[in-house]
């Protein structure tokens, strides 16, 4: 069992019972993954509208504090694409006077991220994840890929594109200077793409990356083509990161907040679901834990504020390269971040003829494979209404831009949730013939029905926002049996629930009813439902004995007493309600 | 049947088929209610920040006009005591230059909540009321009541007191003046107040509020009581509203429009609210429509707008009164228009000598009756959650103000909502022994369960927002049973609904399951759930006989297999998945 340290700080677990056969895959792992950070890291960075190096910074001690506090241990922590764009976007809105004061507000963006994650985890809110539904996640994605790969064809080719998050605008854009486009540049991406699509194939962990960065700096050096106007990355500045601090003025504060939540909660969402994803495979090894995973994205954004990085999370294909290539534990993150330290102290000088055009090759390809055209063509076959969301998030990210997407998703999904909460499934019960079974008279032919009795079943919580729909309903079924009509057995089996404003109306009901001469009577009331009609003495209103186990006792009794009634000429069979 | 017109224009229908013998009630309820407006009118007139002389142009064409298009007969339109408040708040908020900006806005405002009410009928949106909750609604009232009731102890003390919504600030500012208090306006307002309380018990339709205007303006004219510095009401202009305008500048749209939002809402939840507990002694006199509601209360705020009115609504009290009194059609809703304009061309001057303290004193009391202490009761001994829910909606109405109030209460239900969609009841269940009858073991003793087999029911439907809990819970589940664990049945009776993200997590779910050995079947599957499955193509990748009518033949499939299987010494017992 965790102690309670290990518990909060999963390396006091992992670490103390480090076995050295897990030393090899950790090892690998970490390389390849540091290898792939380089490249990526820088590319990123540029998308954030960073100089390339503070790409390599997000990758030292948020990597560090991840692997300390992180309860997965093949996640991959670092800058990735979609939070990139969206700390470019929220930057831009708050229109920087200098490069340093840009830096400034990406430094603040990660420090409140961090504030945020950590919060929520502290105040378990990890669950809030749930709430971006499956098309909405797929259509949101797809689109910020598109946006994010059209971020990168001003450096593609070689012409000035605004930076916008309208997909629109940039197209448009793209369209009225094709005839400007620097055909070196071109040529070159081209060249790198092809690198990074064909070398795969070589081998599945071969650093394709790596590679065309390569082969882009030695083309570059070799043929001097900066001289023809093919734009560098230039002199990369060596050493560790300093230390930096966010600014603590409210008003940009005030201004970054919103992009600050949308990063926290699409950040933690992305590098929950890939944790999830890989954790499969490790699930007798241990333990995920979302909350656990706020507070180490937290900290990993603390430490990316403090030592000049920006925003960082778990990365898709880099934490897939990591499990695939071995990692068992966090050190192969360790190994990682060691790699970039030693690059950034001896090897920064060889990226000066590094073409950007390069760089953005590296991002459009690691993108162009998140765009997800097989889930739309599934839920197209498959649940049209989903189809529908992925399609409004897709449409609306796309040329509307980033936040107001995932707004739009996330209230469509929660407009959905309530929608159907508001109108569940109610039916009409019949008889089969010769049995004491009871089903749905729309989905089964031949059940036998009464015309003085209606035996319906409401399927799922009777509470504020759906009891007006279930009263229309039954009255619409009441009005259709017409004045024969003396009793209705509510069938309670699916009801899980009730709530103040449920029983409230239950009251309502019953008067209005017993006011025309129909009785009601439950059956199959589930303990939790049948506890609160006690507190709210519905029985005693309904009396005691219109409460049956099952529909074939509830309209026995019905049948008996209708006997009883006829033999003895008595009153009409009504009891009166005490509200 | 009602033809396409009558069904949009309802007095279509009532008018031709008017019968002789509701002239009677009709007119005795219209002249009741006409009574009764005269002196409201001006009162809440008055807490909107506007002349008294508005609220009577305000029960003039808005009543016309709901009586040709509402679909209730009874409801009594016209200025309430919360939109009133609520058009103070919004204008105040703007910060006008004049009294004559001040109308303007008041106009606009009117104007702004007939679009937003007729467009929300057209768009069939009604339905939106579901969702503000019993509790919500109590303890929003019961705050905005204290709130309007504290808005007028400036007329009722003589003393200065800010234009707040935040119930404290008020109450400081009164401790703070409470030496300056003038005691001839409270002791006229305490006389009305007493009025008003006794008046009742001669006869529930006694005009108190008339007695008590009658009883301020003789006293003040008899014996010159404005001279010692009793604010009086002063001249008011005679004759019928001149046509007016609402402003169309965007900027002023643009800052009234979060307060239009609110008091469509408001207006409208309450006014239905009212038709509705009327409508119940008239059903089977006319059918009542929310959309039809809204796009009648929309018609009479574009009267309030063109004819000098601000925004109105249903009437709580006045409602009630013109439903005892015997109003059978909105022809009682004309005769009191009538006997308003009849005032307003002959009676004005009669008004000079009315002190402010009077219908300050009119205000207090009828809010006094909205203070609901009863439900809280109730609800702390029967619904500790709802309670809590009124609790905070009422506290934060009366520290932050009516809007952020009826926001808190907003978001509380909704999330109350999603919080409950995202935590299913789910139960183990066991046979009762000797039987085919299967029951959760958390409710019932000695039922009989197997180590090799789990049997689940879920109740609510499978989707992205409960994915996650219903698999931990499970995982719980599986784990708690121990290796021994061969099957899963899930019985899925009380599932009523699932989506593609349900879908999606049930494949995750069989390979997670499969890969250790365990088998997933489901019982009992409703007919909209079966259709979805096929869809997905499930039963594929289930195995199509894994699917069962009841959990009896389930549990028994299940056995009949494992003994095969012993005796044939087969593989065990798992199948592919086709993901």
């Amino acid at each position: 069992m965790a102690s309670f340290f290990s518990r909060y700080i999963p390396i006091l677990e992992w670490l103390p019972a480090y076995r050295k056969s897990n030393l090899g895959g950790d090892l690998t792992a970490g390389l390849t993954v540091g290898v792939m950070l380089i490249p990526q890291g820088m590319a990123y960075a540029m998308i954030a509208g960073l100089e390339p190096i503070h790409g390599l910074y997000a990758v030292t001690v948020p990597l560090l504090l991840y692997a300390i506090f992180g309860s997965s241990r093949q996640l991959a922590v670092g800058p990735v694409a979609m939070v990139s764009l969206l700390t470019a976007a929220g930057i831009a809105s708050l229109e920087p006077e200098s490069g340093e004061q840009y830096l400034l507000y990406a430094l603040t963006l990660a420090f409140m991220v961090g504030v945020l994650q950590f919060g929520m985890g502290l105040l378990r809110l990890g669950f809030v994840v749930n709430f971006l539904s499956h098309p909405v996640i797929s259509g949101f994605t797809s689109a910020a890929a598109i946006i994010i790969g059209l971020s990168q064809f001003k450096h593609l080719l070689g012409i000035p594109l605004p930076q916008s998050e309208k997909a629109q605008e940039v197209v448009y854009a793209i369209i009225q200077q094709a005839g400007d486009i620097h055909l070196l540049s071109l040529a070159v991406g081209v060249g790198a793409m092809l690198i990074l699509l064909f070398s795969k194939r070589i081998h599945p962990y071969f650093p394709a990356a790596l590679a065309a960065v390569v082969f882009g700096i030695l083309l570059t050096w070799l043929l001097g083509l900066h001289e023809d106007g093919l734009r560098i990355v230039g002199s990369v500045p060596g050493g560790l990161p300093e230390l930096s601090s966010p600014t603590f003025e409210v008003e940009a504060w005030r201004q970054l907040l919103p992009i600050a939540l949308t990063i926290s909660l699409v950040g933690f969402a992305e590098s929950y679901a890939v944790a999830k994803a890989v954790h499969r495979r490790h699930k007798d090894e241990y333990q995920l834990d979302a909350n656990q995973e706020l507070v180490a994205l937290g900290m990993a954004n603390f430490g990316a504020a403090f030592f000049q990085g920006y925003p960082v999370t778990g990365g898709f294909s880099r934490t897939a390269v990591n499990d695939k290539a071995g990692a068992r534990s966090n050190l192969a993150s360790l190994v990682s971040a060691t790699l970039i330290v030693l690059t950034l102290l001896f090897l920064t000088a060889l990226f000066f003829y590094l073409p950007n055009a390069v760089l953005a090759a590296i991002v459009v390809v690691a993108v162009a494979g998140l765009i997800d055209v097989k889930e739309a063509k599934i839920l197209w076959k498959r649940d049209r209404s989903d189809f529908f969301m992925l399609l409004a998030t897709f449409v609306s990210t796309l040329s509307l831009g980033i936040e107001v997407g995932i707004l739009t998703g996330l209230v469509l999904s929660l407009v959905m949730v309530i929608f159907r909460a508001s109108r569940p499934h109610m039916a009409i019960l019949g008889r089969v013939p010769g049995t004491s079974t009871f089903r749905n008279v729309k989905r089964f032919e031949g059940l036998e029905t009464n015309d003085d009795l209606l035996l319906v079943r409401i399927d799922g919580p009777i509470y504020f926002a759906n009891v007006d729909y279930i009263k229309a309903k039954l009255d619409k079924w009441v009005a259709r049996k017409g004045p024969s009509l003396r009793m209705i057995v509510i069938n309670m089996e699916s009801v899980p629930r009730l709530d103040s404003t449920g029983a409230h109306a239950i009251f309502d009901w019953l008067s209005s009813w017993r006011a025309v001469g129909i009785d009601v009577c439950m059956s199959s009331v589930k303990g939790p439902v049948r506890d609160v009609l006690q507190r709210w003495q519905l029985p005693k209103a309904m009396g005691e004995d219109h409460f049956f186990l099952d529909d074939d006792t509830a309209l026995a009794a019905f049948h008996d007493r209708l006997d009883k009634e006829r033999s003895e000429r008595l009153q009409p069979y009504t009891t009166q309600v005490n509200p």
